[in-house]
């Protein structure tokens, strides 16, 4: 962890709130002119860091900014998830910045940030709006010892993760359209790209690509996607606290990608599941040119959607754009 | 089509054998005097052309070298792997360029060679030894519409490609150990790495790297690998000619890359069946930790194996590292 960040940590996790020169400086081995420096600059990104004699630095606001250093800060070190992380102002695309971090062999866990993207992009290569300073834009290194069909799980487990965080943080309950939008008030609010490298039997690496919008009001978004697009702040009626959420997100992606990698996929499924709005419901599927038509039924051992179509056969989906109709009396 | 690549066409394909200046000049829309140019430059590169008063051009002998426009003038224009040809006197690996043509947008069909590799792979992070001048060592870029689960189907179509080219280069016939290595008498003499980008539910791109032992000796090859690996030269006991080997080994991937995206899986799938030495063979499989033992029955519709365990489970494999046991009585 650096050196700002170890500052935030114990500006964060001390008990009376505030922590003296002499304490961070013996901490982090550093001189007391130092930590000054590191202060000054915490405090040029926008910190409010209060110094007085007897109490020493207080943390009075943070500002909000994605900050790799105060995000690392938030985090408990022993999290696979976000123990790399890297900011930038305005980027293409978060996945194209972690693509080239996998070809030059980072370790997994490697996170990156967008404050806005210019070349944004969904599933199915459609484009995701994603303005600056309003979402949460992001691409996560994970190099799984999975086959590659296998990697569906991951989506599911990213989907339960990206609904917990939401309600920790906002007492919303989000629903899961498959395989892994997030909706609110059947509005959607968050979507993620699998992206994976492979050889036939395993995979080099995934790439899930997140976006959240988290506070864009109704005019951020382009007209023709009001009527299906919002936001946590259109939906909860407040600001959120970025930092503080996406460390909530690293945070719980963190605690299902174990549970994958761990063996413990059924908990997975069973809780996505239970949050799906696309289950035991009648669905259109679109995969590529193919409709598929049918009855929703449940995950199947590696996370892709069983439909039972109208002739009684059981299709094993994977990916795919749902569309849910009227559930027929 | 390059200039140099049509003046190589049109003096092989000339039925007298030989072309004149006059011809070329007006056939390609440049001077005689370029025309002469060019081929100074081609006799320069060892390509033996003899100019005569009367007759014109006459191409007696190539060089045993990979010279893209060579390989371009021996291919049908009408065919998508191989209308792109680049070759690199040495690489670390043809995958590592191939993926960044993909990463740039290029087109599929696009055929990267190597005179040598530096760090050639093959399966399972093996290491490839490839020396200069002595093998076929190329990736392949392909952009199927196809699912992940499905680019079984390519290896398999490799696999036959691969065994047509040398039968009808060398009137060997190689057979086919699962999923794609060719071996003559026992020996490996050929391997295909099959790499794939894919979303969940289609691929981006497929690279297809080949290694083919052609004119290597028995020194040639590391005393470890002398029991295990071959080439075509010590199996038919003659040199063969590089470059065309080349352009028939692209003929015949291109024939069965175009039956696999045409919906022709069926007659490919049949025809590895033909020559599999693994199939109705009692097999060890490992795959990641997992051991199965099993008799291998056929391929799936997909191009996976499909392995009868002892316990009369029908298992269905995806890669991994085959062990043919003695057949029980």
């Amino acid at each position: 962890m650096t050196i700002d960040a170890e500052i935030l940590r114990s500006l964060r996790t001390n008990e009376t709130g505030s922590v003296s020169g002499a304490d961070l400086s013996q901490r982090l081995n550093i001189s007391r002119a130092a930590i000054w420096a590191r202060i000054e600059e915490l405090r040029a990104l926008g910190y409010d860091i209060e110094a007085s004699p007897h109490r020493g630095y207080t943390l009075r606001a943070s500002p909000d900014l994605l900050h790799a250093d105060d995000l690392l800060s938030r985090l408990d070190e022993s999290q696979i998830i976000g123990r790399d992380i890297r900011v930038f102002q305005n980027t293409t695309s978060t996945n194209d910045i972690v693509e080239k971090l996998a070809r030059d062999g980072v370790a997994e866990g490697a996170v990156v940030f967008a404050e806005s993207q210019s070349l944004g992009r969904g599933r199915l290569g459609r484009e995701w709006v994603s303005p600056a300073g309003k979402g949460l834009w992001f691409s996560i290194l994970l190099r799984p010892k999975l086959a590659p069909q296998a990697v569906t799980k991951l989506t599911i487990a990213s989907a339960i993760a990206l609904a917990r965080a939401v309600r920790n943080t906002t007492h919303l309950n989000p629903e899961i359209k498959w395989p892994n939008d997030l909706l609110l008030a059947g509005k959607k609010i968050s979507g993620v790209l699998t992206e994976l490298t492979a050889e036939l039997d395993h995979v080099k690496h995934v790439i899930l690509g997140i976006g959240i919008n988290v506070n864009m009001t109704e005019s951020d978004f382009p007209k023709t996607l009001r009527s299906t697009a919002s936001s946590l702040r259109i939906q909860s009626g407040r600001l959120i606290d970025r930092p503080e959420f996406a460390a909530e997100v690293l945070r719980q992606l963190n605690h299902d990608y174990k549970r994958v990698t761990e063996g413990c996929f059924f908990d997975v499924a069973e809780e996505w599941e239970n949050i799906s709005c696309t289950l035991n419901r009648d669905v259109q599927i679109q995969v590529g040119d193919r409709t598929i038509k049918g009855r929703a039924e449940n995950l199947d051992q590696d996370g892709a959607l069983l439909v039972r179509t109208q002739h009684g056969h059981l299709e094993r989906i994977i990916g795919g754009d749902v569309t849910m109709r009227k559930n027929e009396p």
